[in-house]
């Protein structure tokens, strides 16, 4: 496991904030959000996060570079519900040479309902690792504390 | 709309049957499955009737064809609920040059739940229409009526 | 079935729009949105349609009414891509006493990419049909045609 | 983080393997099996593993029992694609008075392509945590090692 990252729960730790709003579709029979459901809006996240930055995926991809995601975990806290708005806030927590880590606090009504870190791998079109681009290592870090 | 197949409600009209079971990650907040669920569920049985015919999925890729969705049209009768075991019935009901319809029943211990029809067109790798494979224009209407 | 709405392709036949994103997750292994993706597309613009109405979903429920989909058919007219923004228009086109169809065009940068029609019954929190809200039936056809 | 365990990689230390196969719906546009459709993957192993055992889920919510995710980690070794048949191995890893860890490892041909773990609380049908029940202790650590 690469994880090493502890997620901060105070809103004020995180560097982008991207809001989003459960759909029926991600509820279950218990009446909340399926916990399968969490990750598709961490991926939505990160994708606002590259295009706040200047860096959209589509171009990072263009430019030859694949963020693959290699670990994801997950902690559950309190319930979603259809409906609710939700905060995903992240933080690029850490980087080596080829990886990064992106550490997730999700709140509602700045409630905690989640936290969460993801390990990317950066990967060249064909699938090999290769080096972080230099505007992703300066992003490490980067944010209020 | 190429619609025009009004599936059969007899399971004995249907050439090909494919078992499944409800995954709770299916279902949603009233307690059935999501009506979103289905459309996977028929994919699943077309893949394995492209199998049980002899022509597995990624062998049709293989050879040159794509088969995309063109519409696809959905009746709900009865609710699927949580760990049913589905048995989805399909026949291949009607071609032309570079499409074919697939007609499916889904029947809970033998009762109707669902009805549907796919349309799909045979397209190139480049995404061009092309011929239906001589295989697949045999297979239309095959199986016990 | 009871689909008897043709979807108009004008956009400004609708009464209301939707905006959203597609996500990564959406896509499939041919590079595009995969097309059981659109069904929760067309459940999320209708949530915001009720909201826009004055008649958020939540509140729907908390009345006692429930709208079930009967049935939905797709009409895939151009492939969506990874980080295509959608706008789903839409238009509550009919009634009867318990049952409402709404129409759908799906359109990225003003081009067509997808028809949708769903059929929906009301019903009781126990399933029995019942009669629409009277401020549902007032809602058929409405908008700009 | 209550996440101890550390998913063994060899076939043989697992009690209980359920065999899927990925359907084209689980791809994503990089052609394999995107991150978030491994949940329901554990999910599905988790409900089958439980009738195995003699306590199918529906039964054990029936007695008053549910199964809340607290949390869920993974970690992706190798890449799946559509229509691999993937072997979900599993083992009740550890337990608390309340709550119960699994340990998962995935293989296709015998090659790890994941390894995941997740983290349950048992609950009353209101919410409340509540002691395991007694056989699902005895289940921690079964089949060999």
């Amino acid at each position: 496991m690469r994880l090493r990252v502890e997620p901060p729960r105070r809103v004020d730790a995180y560097a982008f904030t991207h809001r989003l709003r459960v759909r029926f579709a991600d509820t279950d029979a218990m009446g909340i959000v399926h916990h399968a459901a969490y990750l598709p809006y961490l991926e939505e996240a990160r994708v606002e996060y590259l295009r706040a930055i200047g860096h959209p995926y589509l171009e990072v991809r263009a430019e030859g570079f694949d963020f693959a995601v290699l670990e994801a975990t997950l902690s559950y806290l309190a319930p979603l519900r259809f409906d609710d708005v939700v905060d995903v806030h992240l933080l690029v927590a850490e980087s080596t040479r080829a990886t990064f880590q992106i550490a997730y606090l999700l709140t509602v009504d700045g409630r905690p309902s989640a936290t969460a870190v993801t390990v990317h791998g950066c990967i060249t079109p064909d699938g090999r690792p290769t080096r972080l681009p230099p505007w992703l290592r300066s992003a490490v870090g980067d944010g209020p504390r």
